[in-house]
């Protein structure tokens, strides 16, 4: 692009250099001599100052007065001037301007039947800015927000593309619930309100692909047929969960990274669960430094030392077993809600304790019992475990969940038709173990559930652009 | 990952050093005294062979023998052996191979309730592979896909990245049909037969959202909520179609790319299309050239040759209006099916007959009549073209579109209601223009059309994993 970003001309060296700054402004002061304007293009965190000197004349002359007379928070402005050393702290550049143009009003007060700009410059709640989120992105926290997603998303690629894997698009809608992972949207073009009349049973075979047709709730078992013949794959795509919770944590659309490889057991899993997070992590302290200074003196203090720590950590290995051995020995100096026994499913506030408190640092739970774990991982020799993985982190608890997946045919028949399944809703799954088959490992994690451990945002609605929940699909 | 993959031992310097592949076997010779099998695990368009030598025994040993003996088409294995310079030509490594596992079988032949596996070492058409989907990404051709398309994909990330664009994700599921680009797949938990029975009209605030909900046509409206925060930002993900067109160029779900910078006008967007475009096939002609020699001698002549053409092209700019006369002007000459006339919309064969005839090179063609073109286009002081702009490839026609969208308030409520939709509906986009509006630009490209201009696939169903389309979502 022709123009420079804010972002550039921060890190250009000045030499009273022409400059032409584009942006939204973020505040003015109007002081004796001197008008300071700050403008922010949300390129990074920083907006650059534009200084205007009134010098001995005590005036801009007639026109610029004006346009500075005009500019409000969130004018979208034309700044031209010389790029110079700045006198104050926090900041090497300034511009010495001498020239402004207003592109686009924001109102500071209510005109006509245009409101007030609602983003005036002052602290605004969370749940407010939810509601304008189609202007949050231009307030500090969102900004932060979107560039430290959008780093974190690129350097999901950048992992798996320097280590072989290819990127693959699974399927969307699809017409097999293949995972039973959770409750379902359907996708259908059939006229509801002609079906209602006709007090007929709805006819899938009129629907536009022929039979009930759902949103994904997990690309994975789609992603084990390309691990099984290019050997290492990821998907990075969106899935959907019809579940009515109404939680800080759960979203009905979110986006999840699953990456799957062939010749590789649960040991090569978590090796590689455990350099993908230090990975992301390295990236955004190294890339997003300023944002993530922000969110660590203004929405979660010590994440960045969090972060760090994680880096810094060789992950615990554990086995589900050994897991609550701890945790019940712990026992009543824990205080569980939920009191812990061999077979049941880690709640979070065990996943916190043991990552926190028996660790204290990141733990990999390996082996669980299979009745608490997806038909497709691995069977041990025990018969009562499944070669399944969960990555914990302090703060957080569970960040990661993967298996080892069954690659011998005979037990993953036995093993579908023992959870009440027909393996004839499988055929295509089965072949991969009828014909060359190979053990194979994969996890997922959900892109949302990092962002928000990265930034310290509490709400899940509050990293993604829109989100959606139950009753809410706007924009 | 602990194991090497094909791809990087065959680019290893051979110095008789140990060496595991681990892949399936695509052939094996078993000639007088030496056995050859070829393994491929997908990380690259070749295998590896591995050459086993009876040597003065005459045999390998009964173990290996048996082993080898058993070993099919399709059969994964692990090889053992030293690193060799090969005596072959068009390879320079081979395996001396001195010991081999068979892990999963492939049987050439059923046996039991096990059919023979269906991919067999002879020439598959397109159409049967599409039925085993799950098994196809194992021949040459879809690895070649696969393959590509990562790369690709990989791609249009790095090339925004660097310049300073952020990824976000726009919704998948939403209750605005805001650009009205198409027939809509509707996202529903009700249930339907229920509602069938009932015989009263659908109650949507009993659904999901409160309301009626869509799969998204485009994120584009969304991005430009972003743009105008963060200046330069991207989306690349899926989008739908319910369209009943069963054509080799269509999908239901495909995935789309949608830069949008603010403070850009159509002439910064045609250079960022034109440099993308360039990228894009720099990339692949650098990192797939084994990929893309089997697509030029086996799928598509000439196809490498069109994208070097293409990347040292300048591309031509024309308007909509020059493009017309040139092709009035061509007139019978041309023998159009369809008569072009100012006003109408480009047809296939007029783009072609535009940059392969005309232009002799990629060509942008530019300021359309409004009539044809989407609302939120900015509208040029003629009052009857709008800066909208077709990116024009040969062999193919168009492959990307775009605008400058139109940043006045006035006019864009004006053009809103003049094609008889409701501003109330647009309230939030229009926000954008109330509040700090900015010149921006932006474009959109089918990911599975890309794909397909790159490989010369020439059904669009071969360029995606589980292509989705009427009757049409297994898998």
């Amino acid at each position: 692009m022709a123009s420079l970003l804010i972002k550039e001309i921060l890190a250009t060296p000045p030499a009273s250099q022409d400059v032409t700054v584009r942006g939204w402004v973020r505040t003015k002061r109007d002081l004796k001599n001197l008008v300071f304007v700050e403008v922010n293009d949300g390129s990074g965190f920083n907006g650059i100052q534009c200084t205007f000197d009134r010098g001995s004349a005590g005036s801009l002359g007639e026109e610029l007065e004006a346009a500075l007379g005009a500019v409000n928070t969130g004018s979208s402005v034309e700044i031209r001037g010389k790029l110079a050393p700045s006198p104050a702290s926090g900041q090497a550049v300034e511009v010495a301007a001498s020239d402004l143009s207003i592109i686009g009003d924001a109102p500071a007060e209510s005109t006509g039947n245009i409101a007030a700009y609602p983003l005036q410059k002052k602290r605004h709640s969370l749940e407010f800015l939810r509601e304008i989120a189609h202007l949050r992105a231009r307030t500090n926290t969102f900004g932060a927000v979107t560039r430290v997603r959008s780093r974190l998303g690129f350097a999901v690629h950048q992992f798996f593309q320097e280590r072989g894997f290819q990127y693959i698009q699974t399927p969307i809608i699809t017409a097999s619930d293949a995972e039973g992972a959770g409750a379902m949207f359907q996708v259908t073009t059939l006229d509801l309100e002609a079906l209602a009349k006709s007090g007929k049973a709805p006819d899938y075979t009129k629907d536009f692909f022929g039979k009930r047709s759902y949103l994904t709730v997990s690309g994975q078992l789609e992603a084990e047929t390309y691990a099984t013949a290019l050997t290492r794959v990821y998907t990075f795509g969106p899935t959907f969960r019809a579940e009515n919770s109404n939680t800080t944590r759960h979203l009905a659309e979110f986006w999840m990274i699953e990456p799957e490889a062939a010749f590789a057991h649960l040991e090569d899993n978590m090796i590689l669960a455990e350099d993908f997070l230090k990975y992301l992590f390295n990236a955004v302290l190294s890339d997003c430094a300023e944002d993530l200074a922000f969110f660590d003196a203004h929405v979660e203090k010590g994440i960045i030392d969090t972060l760090k720590s994680v880096i810094n950590s060789k992950f615990t290995h554990m086995s589900y077993t050994d897991a609550m051995a701890e945790l019940e020995k712990a026992g009543s100096n824990a205080a569980f809600e939920f009191k812990p026994y061999w077979g049941c499913d880690l709640q979070s506030e065990h996943e916190k304790f043991l990552t926190e408190k028996i660790v204290k640092g990141p733990v990999i739970v390996t082996d669980y019992p299979k009745e608490i774990k997806a038909f497709y991982m691995k069977m041990n020799d025990d018969n009562k475990t499944v070669r399944a993985m969960d990555v914990l982190v302090p703060r957080l608890g569970e960040i990661i969940g993967g298996s080892e997946r069954e690659d011998n045919l005979d037990r993953l028949e036995k093993r579908i038709r023992e959870m009440g399944m027909d393996t004839a809703d499988y055929s295509w799954y089965l072949d991969l173990r009828r014909y060359g088959t190979a053990p194979h490992s994969g996890f997922g994690m959900g892109f949302e559930r990092l962002v928000q451990y990265v930034t310290g945002m509490a709400n899940i609605r509050d990293v993604i652009p829109y989100p959606r929940a139950v009753g809410q699909a706007e924009f």
